[in-house]
């Protein structure tokens, strides 16, 4: 049966996913880029655009980073995932999210908003669609253009806790990245993932994070 | 110079350097053994009280609890470390600590307590003294001990988190297990390590855990 996945979900040593202070110079808050430096060097990554080119490592991280896009037919993301600016829609926005005209996604992605706004049709089968009636909505839309393929919720953090939350995810992988944050937003703070049923399935060592992959036992 | 070692401080995935609702027949907590999982299979373990005998693995686990009790000159502990009573001590108590006759310290253990009590001197050179003026005189009296060897804070989760708050400690290891505890005493809640200087020198795969290792920049 398809699964509710977030993958490729790195936080610090301490439990942050988020510095403080975001803004738009800071879109992952003071600090927050450490968290992903084990992805940019990978192969993955570095040919998420596609196309073929040289460079980018093939190890451990990059298997993890690769599997985060695999099977998935449909994402959901935060409002703040996608843009920098805040409450409603500026007018005549011309934000068309963080990744240019061809988004990595390929797949239909369902934005979280309390804000209503058209749906952005971009280049290689990404559409962003605004999601005005909730998280659970969101998810039922999500899995039905998924169509038996995976939806993955891709973040930020107030978006993966409230689908943890709420027990609607069925596995978890973690990138635990060596660093420190200190303050920001905790994934795990006043969230007890042991009583929602989730378990360690595997920690595996990776050159730059450590891999984390939870799953939830659906009987607890 | 000597240090300060905070060493083989077993947390979960999501924090917890001990389980909730701590008793007589959960001294870490419920779930909280789970947290030490990895080091009763360790040669170290398993030989801590001396003696030859068979047993007990030697591999990178193993490793970080040897270095544990490597050049410690004097340990501190909190209170409910080494008694499961609280409040004032009974009368006539006859608690000698949950290590037996020989204790695997073999070297002055400054107990912290708001509670007066007489020194135990145990067998194989541990010595248990009762502080009750405070963290800060604990160390000095543990460094004085220690004479030119490093003071280990062994625990529990309230003590190490006073001593490092303090910037008191200068170097941390970390076993982090592969296990969700949800609830329980949190290590680093509250506690903004970067802030105090605290950066991370090192993270290892062990077999049955994620060491890692945070250092104090003093300059901070």
């Amino acid at each position: 049966m398809a699964k509710v996945r977030i993958n490729a979900f790195s936080i610090s040593l301490d439990g942050y996913g988020a510095g403080p202070r975001q803004d738009l110079e800071h879109p992952l808050g003071v600090g927050g880029e450490a968290l992903h430096a084990w992805v940019f060097p990978t192969y993955s990554f570095l040919h998420m655009h596609g196309g073929g080119g040289e460079g980018g490592e093939r190890g451990v991280d990059d298997g993890f980073a690769a599997r985060g896009f695999e099977e998935i037919g449909a994402w959901i993301l935060g409002r703040n995932m996608f843009a920098p600016s805040r409450g409603a829609w500026p007018p005549d926005d011309a934000w068309r999210g963080w990744w240019g005209e061809e988004p990595p996604y390929h797949v239909p992605v369902f934005v979280l908003s309390h804000y209503a706004r058209e749906p952005l049709v971009m280049e290689g089968g990404t559409t962003f669609t605004f999601v005005t009636d909730g998280a659970h909505a969101a998810l039922e839309r999500a899995r039905a253009a998924a169509d038996g393929r995976d939806v993955r919720i891709g973040g930020g953090v107030a978006t993966a806790r409230q689908y943890l939350r709420d027990g609607l995810v069925d596995e978890v992988h973690l990138a635990v990245s060596p660093v420190l944050l200190g303050a920001g937003e905790h994934l795990f703070a006043g969230l007890d993932l042991a009583a929602l049923g989730y378990r360690c399935a595997a920690v595996e060592a990776g050159e730059r994070a450590t891999h984390v992959t939870l799953r939830r036992d659906a009987s607890a």
